[in-house]
């Protein structure tokens, strides 16, 4: 196999020109969601996501209470579409987040929304999908087809989705100038393919792993476990830093790999903390970061090469995991594109 | 080891007198709570918890919009604790879950809510504890010591308690007369020991696992996953039927255990095609359920005894659960009452 035909590798490869096409592009759409929110004077946000999709919710979910201070609180899609018994959203922004637009259970949260009066809003990558035509407001990832089963360049998009949106509603010039250098910093992570590919060796046999990062980074944490899992097959468990200390703790014993995504930022003393706990366990500590000290704590450093702000870092420090999981499925042989029983679309009630 | 001497086996067998003693005990708090409710007007919830207690707001996220059609957000601790960058909460009653009271991020999230003028709530077996001091109303889980650092009558009793407040604020009496059965209900349920015992022998080896449940079970999921976690160290994870097939049904090979927990109620339809996906993949399906046709389905059924209203069977299905977690460290010849690595009280920031 050679990996750089795949279509993971090339979306992979295509997130600086993805992004900067979403910038460029969806001005419009956005300035008029925000529009909307603050003549409605939204109070809370309602998210609905399944997958990947649901790792950016998870973004979503600190980027705007930090930086808009908004309570978000992500749906119970079962309560809307097989319980029929869903909550009174109030004066809400209800957003559906899906690559494709497709799965049922989302598309009833927002049906819903709307038929009680809610401000609705879908990213997605297909505007003319169920999900597209059920919101008022559709926010276009333009990401160009994305035909590996694993989403890579629609998860950075959607980041830099909900990033635009927070930032225009906060009216907040120095986010927007960083977001327009996110291409740039996604271009230069790439570069850390060859190290990766050599690294992922290793974890040839691995048989289970847990990921952390919290904060903005839950996110990460948790898109990466997932790119891992659909592409090789390990079992994978992410974890904020707080929730594993009360409890799963208890499954690390020496060696057990543990990747940890900690790039500067307030929390990154959190994560120093964390990481000698995990070194007095013997735990095998892989490090994602660009701060030097958390660096080397770890048995397997993996140094990011740029530095931005922690609010951004989401839509950088994904890219070395994407690498890894990518590099690990070639390393075992199996099929990048398709794995094992998944489709592109997943439809679920 | 005898394991009818332990905390553990002492503790879980409690459960039954615990919540009688919730349920006589606290009327007059969770009557106090309804009614500042209904005088403020409160329109969301957001609820702050972390390990099994966050299991509990799992659970509260389903009931209370359901049967209360309140729309819940669990929140971001880190937001108030780390970043001080809390959302504005609004008209929300803010509900802090904690067996010990005592997690500084948990009473960050009650003592910020209070100062944005917020109602704020403590579900607590330490009434005196930061986070019953930090809340205006607390609800006392009456649970006694536990003992045993995995807990197990506090997670009953607090999905107890948020059943109680439930079914007061809908002012419910049928769902008041139902929860006066979990006593016995309970009871009838822990006969499964002998069964569970006898089957926990099975797992000896057992590396990995999958604990699926969705709806009002979505929590049982995740509380027997960890409970399986800190007792026994296996990596366990746990997921709604949905979630999982948007990617992590990847990790499926054949033989690959997966508990599925699905009692009668409007979720069993969902559960019975699940099953039917696993059965094709070749998992080892253990299922969890009062329905012969999906005990039918699986390789290990556990035939609950009794059968309950689908909003109260987290607080039988559970059962159980900890029984297998519990008997499953004994068969490995691993401390029940004590895992390694854990302390009865976690604190973090």
């Amino acid at each position: 196999m050679n990996i750089t035909q795949t279509f993971l590798f090339q979306e992979i490869n295509q997130q600086p020109e993805t992004i900067s096409r979403l910038i460029s592009e969806e001005t419009t759409a956005i300035h008029s969601l925000v529009k909307a929110v603050r003549e409605r004077q939204i109070t809370h946000v309602v998210i609905a996501a399944r997958g990947t999709s649901d790792n950016a919710a998870r973004y979503a979910n600190y980027l705007l209470g930090a930086v808009n201070r908004l309570c978000v609180a992500l749906a119970t899609p079962s309560l809307f579409s097989i319980y029929k018994q869903a909550p009174h959203i109030g004066n809400a922004l209800v957003l559906g987040i899906s690559q494709s637009g497709k799965s049922p259970d989302i598309v009833a949260v927002l049906t819903e929304a709307r038929r009680q009066g809610a401000l609705t809003a879908a990213i997605t990558n297909f505007p003319r999908s169920d999900l597209g035509l059920a919101a008022e407001h559709v926010i276009d990832l333009h990401a160009g087809e994305e035909r590996s089963v694993a989403a890579t360049k629609t998860y950075t998009s959607e980041l830099a989705a909900i990033a635009l949106f927070s930032a225009a509603l906060a009216n907040d010039e120095s986010m927007q100038t960083a977001l327009k250098g996110a291409p740039q910093f996604i271009a230069q992570t790439l570069n850390m393919d060859a190290e990766i590919a050599r690294i992922a060796e290793r974890y040839r046999y691995m048989r289970a792993c847990v990921v952390i990062g919290r904060g903005f980074n839950y996110a990460t944490a948790f898109e990466l476990a997932l790119k891992i899992k659909e592409l090789t097959y390990t079992v994978v468990e992410p974890y904020s830093s707080a929730d594993f200390l009360h409890g799963p703790l208890a499954m690390i014993e020496p060696g057990f790999p543990i990747i940890v995504i900690a790039p500067q930022g307030v929390m990154l003393g959190e994560m120093l903390e964390f990481t000698r706990i995990l070194n007095k366990r013997q735990a095998e500590v892989i490090a994602i970061s660009d701060d030097q000290e958390l660096l080397s704590h770890a048995r397997i450093p993996l140094q990011l090469p740029v530095s931005v702000p922690e609010w951004l870092s989401p839509l950088v420090a994904i890219i070395p995991g994407q690498l890894f999981a990518m590099h690990l499925a070639a390393v075992r042989d199996l099929d990048p594109d398709h794995p094992r029983a998944l489709h592109k679309v997943t439809e679920t009630r």
